[in-house]
C-alpha cells in the first residue's frame, strides 16, 4: 500500500489542520501532488465558537470535526495524527517524537497560542482559551465557582467565589463575559437555593483606552455601553500586575486595587505556536516579538523557497507596510494563495503574483442579541450585527449535522435560556469550601 | 437565607443523583419535608445511553443533565456538589472532605463501580465503563487504535492495534461490541489510506456459556447470531485470566491463548460504591460479596430506621428469595417506594407495607436495528425489539432538549453512518507508534 503512484508527484506536508491549512490541503485537491496534514489532534477547531463551549452552550464534537472526515473523498490527502518536533531544513524532514516525514513542499500553519507576556506562572490561575481542554477547564472553573458560593457561609469568600475577572477586552474576552452574564442572570436563576447567581461580579480588564480597540470608537463606544448594559463593569487603562489563586492584582486610573477572585480568564495576549521559533532556529532566522516567522510577499521564508507560513503563525507584512492581523480570513486566504503557488511550482510554472489580502470585514459577538461588525466602512451593531454573525459563523462551520445541531440547540437555548452543557468534568477538588465552612450544618440549624 | 421554615421539617439528604435517587428526590416534592441531594458530579447521568458517548455516537452532554435545572422548580429541593466521605450514624451526619450535613433520613442511592475481581491492576489496561470520564477514555483509546495503525508499519503491531477485547458479555460489552463493529465497518470505512479499518477484529470474551446471559436461551442465541453477523467474535466458556499494555492472557475450551491487543474494554464485573462498606463498618454490619448493604422489605437496614439503601448499593431479597437486579427499574421503584415511606413517617403515620418489585421487561441492544427484548413472557428481536429499545430510552431521558437533540444526531447518523463525536480529547501519548516505525519515512520513498 505503498507502491501507491502517488508517491511519484510532489509531496506537500501541512502542518496544523485548522483554517489556513486545511483551506491549503483542501485547494489543493485537483493539483499533482500528494497532501498531508499533520496535526497533534484529530479534529479541525472551529475555534471561534471555542467559548460556547468553555460556557457551556454547546458540546466539543459541535465545533470539532474529525480532519479525516473532512478530508475522506480528497484521494490525494492524507492526515498523520503527530506532533511535530523539530524541523531538518536540509534533509527536508520534519522530526516527531515517533517518527519523521520527508516533504517536498512545506506549509506551516500551527497558529498560536496564549502569551502571558512574561508571565506564566499566572498560566494556572488565568487559564486561557485556544483549545478543547482549555474549554472545558474554564467550564468546570465558571460552574465550580457558583457550586462553591452556594456551599460557602463566609461572606467575603462568598463574594469571591461570585466575582469573575477576565483579562483583556479583545472579542474573546468581550464574547466571554457576555457568556458569563447570560449565565448569571438567566441560566443559573432558579438554579440555587443559598445564593443569587445574578450577584456574580463579572469584570472585563482592558489596558487599552477601549474594548474591541481594533474597531472604531464609535463601535467600541457603543459595544462597551452594550456590555455594561448586560452588568458587567469594563475597567479599561487598568493592567494587571499580579494574578493569585484568591486575587487578582490591578494598577488602573483609581489606582491600584486588590480584588479577590477565584475565576480569572485570560484573553489578552496571543502568540505564535513555539514550532515558529524551532523552524527559526532551525533556518537561522529571528521571529518577531510575537513568536511569528516573517515572510515575503508569496508567504515563503526569504531564501527558503520550499517552505511556506501561513497563518497566524507568520508575520506577513503588506504592500502599506502593515503587519496582517491574526484572523481567520487571512489564513483562509494566505491557505487559498499558497495552494495556487505550490500548484503552479508542481506543474513547472513560477510563481505569478505576490500575496494580496482582501478584508471582507470583521465582526464580534457581546452577547445575547448584540454583537458589531465592520464591513467595509459600513459600521453595525445590536441585533441586526448579532443575526449577521450568527448566519456567518453557521454558514462557516465545516460540517452540516454540527451546524444542523448547533442551530437547534441554540434556537432552544435562545428561547430558555438554557445551557444543557454546563455539565462539569475533569477532576474534582477535594476540597469545594474551606474546612471551617458552617453552612453543611447550619443550614440544619433550629 | 437559613431561617427558613423548611428547616423546622423533616431533612432527607439523599446521596446520589442516579436513577433512585433523583425518582425519590422528585417523589418527595409535594411532601412535608425538604430535601438534600449530595452528588459529587452537578449533573445526572443517563447511564443507559453511556455506551454512545464512549463510542463517539453523543457528546457527554446530551445524556448528562445538570442537577439543579431537573429539581429547579422543586422548592423543597437541594443540591449539594460534595463528595461524602464517612458516616456518622449515631450523630445522624454525613462526613464530607470539606463540610459535613446532619440528616433525618437518610436515603443512600450511591450506585456501583467496576470490580476486576481482585485483579486491580488490569483497571489501567482495561478502562470499564460507569462515569463520562470512562466513557471519554474509551472513546479515546477507540479512536487513537485506528490512528496508531494507520502510521504502523509492521504488520504484527499493525494487527494489534486493530484488535479490541471486549470483556463481559453482558449488555454494556455488547453494546460496545456492536458500536465497535458499526464504527470498523461504517464510519471510519473512507477515512484511512494505509487501513482498512474494517478488517478490525472485534472480540468478545464471556466466562459463562451465553452473552446476555440474563436472557432466555433462544433469545441469547439469536442475539449470539446477530452479534457474529455483524462481524463479531464471540468466545464463551471463556476467562480472562491476565491483561497487560498489549495483550489479554485467555483460557477457554481450546485452551490457553494469548491475544495481543492494545484495546481491551471492560463490561465484565460491577460492585457497589465503596460507600457501602463504608456505612456497613459505621454501622457494624457485614455487605454482601459484591459490597452491597442488605436491607429489609421496607429497603432499611434492620434496626436502622433511619437509614434507606436503593439502587445498586443495596442488596434486596424478594418475598421469593432472590436477590433484585442492578437494573435502572430497581433502583426507580425502590425510590417511589422509599419517598412514599418517607412521606408517610414525616407525616406521623407508620410504614404499611413491604416494597414490591415489579418486573416490566428489559431490554439490550446490540446495534443497528438489532436488540433482544423480554417484556413479561413475550420476547422480542430484531428491528422491532431496536425500536422499542430506541423509544423506551429515549422517552426516559430526562430532559426535552437532550432528546431532541439525540433524535436529531441518531437520525443523521443512522442516515449517514457518521459519528461526529469521535473527537480524541485528554492528554495524548507522546509517542503513538514505535520509534522504529517506518512508514513515515517509508511512504515518502521511491
Amino acid at each position: 500500500m505503498n507502491a501507491s503512484p502517488t508517491n511519484q508527484v510532489p509531496h506537500v506536508v501541512i502542518v496544523g489542520g485548522g483554517f489556513g491549512g486545511l483551506e491549503t490541503a483542501q485547494r489543493l485537491r485537483k493539483s499533482n501532488v500528494r497532501v498531508t496534514i499533520v496535526d497533534r489532534h484529530n479534529y479541525h477547531l472551529f475555534q471561534p465558537l471555542l467559548y460556547q463551549v468553555a460556557t457551556g452552550g454547546l458540546s466539543p464534537a459541535n465545533i470539532a470535526t474529525p480532519l479525516r472526515s473532512i478530508v475522506r473523498k480528497q484521494t490525494n490527502c492524507d492526515v498523520l495524527l503527530a506532533e511535530v518536533t523539530d524541523f531538518d531544513v536540509a534533509g527536508q524532514r520534519l522530526i516527531f517524537a515517533d517518527g519523521e516525514l520527508n516533504y517536498d513542499h512545506l506549509v506551516l500553519a500551527a497558529g498560536a497560542t496564549h502569551s502571558y507576556f512574561g508571565h506564566d506562572e499566572w498560566q494556572e490561575f488565568a487559564p486561557g482559551l485556544k483549545s478543547i481542554g482549555d474549554a472545558a477547564e474554564i467550564r468546570r472553573r465558571i460552574y465550580l465557582a457558583f457550586e462553591a458560593a452556594e456551599r460557602e457561609t463566609d461572606s467575603a469568600r462568598r463574594k469571591a467565589r461570585l466575582t469573575f475577572v477576565i483579562v483583556g477586552g479583545g472579542p474573546t474576552g468581550v464574547e466571554l463575559a457576555g457568556a458569563l452574564s447570560e449565565i448569571a442572570h438567566h441560566t443559573l436563576k432558579h438554579d440555587f437555593r443559598h445564593i443569587k447567581p445574578e450577584e456574580a461580579r463579572i469584570m472585563i480588564v482592558e489596558a487599552a483606552p477601549h474594548v474591541l480597540a481594533h474597531y472604531p470608537e464609535d463601535l467600541c463606544k457603543r459595544a462597551a455601553d452594550k456590555i455594561r448594559e448586560f452588568g458587567i463593569e469594563v475597567h479599561t487603562h487598568t493592567k494587571v500586575t499580579e494574578i493569585t489563586a484568591d486575587a487578582v492584582h490591578l494598577s488602573g486610573p483609581d489606582g491600584d486595587t486588590v480584588v479577590a477572585t477565584m475565576t480569572v480568564l485570560w484573553g489578552a495576549g496571543v502568540k505564535a505556536n513555539p514550532l515558529g521559533q524551532k523552524l527559526a532556529s532551525a533556518i537561522g532566522i529571528d521571529t518577531d516579538r510575537g513568536g511569528r516567522l516573517p515572510v515575503n510577499s508569496s508567504c515563503q521564508i526569504e531564501g527558503q523557497d520550499r517552505i511556506f507560513v501561513i497563518g497566524d503563525i507568520a508575520s506577513f507584512t503588506d504592500s502599506d507596510g502593515k503587519s496582517l492581523p491574526g484572523l481567520a480570513s487571512v489564513a483562509i486566504q494566505q491557505g487559498r494563495y499558497v495552494a495556487k503557488v505550490i500548484s503552479r511550482l508542481a506543474s513547472g510554472q513560477s510563481i505569478d503574483e505576490p500575496f494580496q489580502y482582501t478584508d471582507r470585514g470583521t465582526m464580534a459577538t457581546i452577547g445575547r442579541a448584540a454583537a458589531v461588525a465592520l464591513i467595509g466602512n459600513r459600521r453595525f451593531d445590536g441585533l441586526f450585527a448579532w443575526l449577521l454573525w450568527l448566519f456567518v459563523h453557521l454558514m462557516l462551520i465545516v460540517q452540516f449535522q454540527n451546524r444542523l445541531l448547533i442551530l437547534v440547540q441554540w434556537a432552544w437555548n435562545y428561547v430558555t435560556f438554557n445551557r444543557s452543557n454546563r455539565i462539569i468534568t475533569g477532576e474534582q477538588p477535594a476540597q469545594l469550601v474551606s474546612p471551617t465552612n458552617e453552612r453543611t450544618s447550619r443550614r440544619h440549624a433550629g
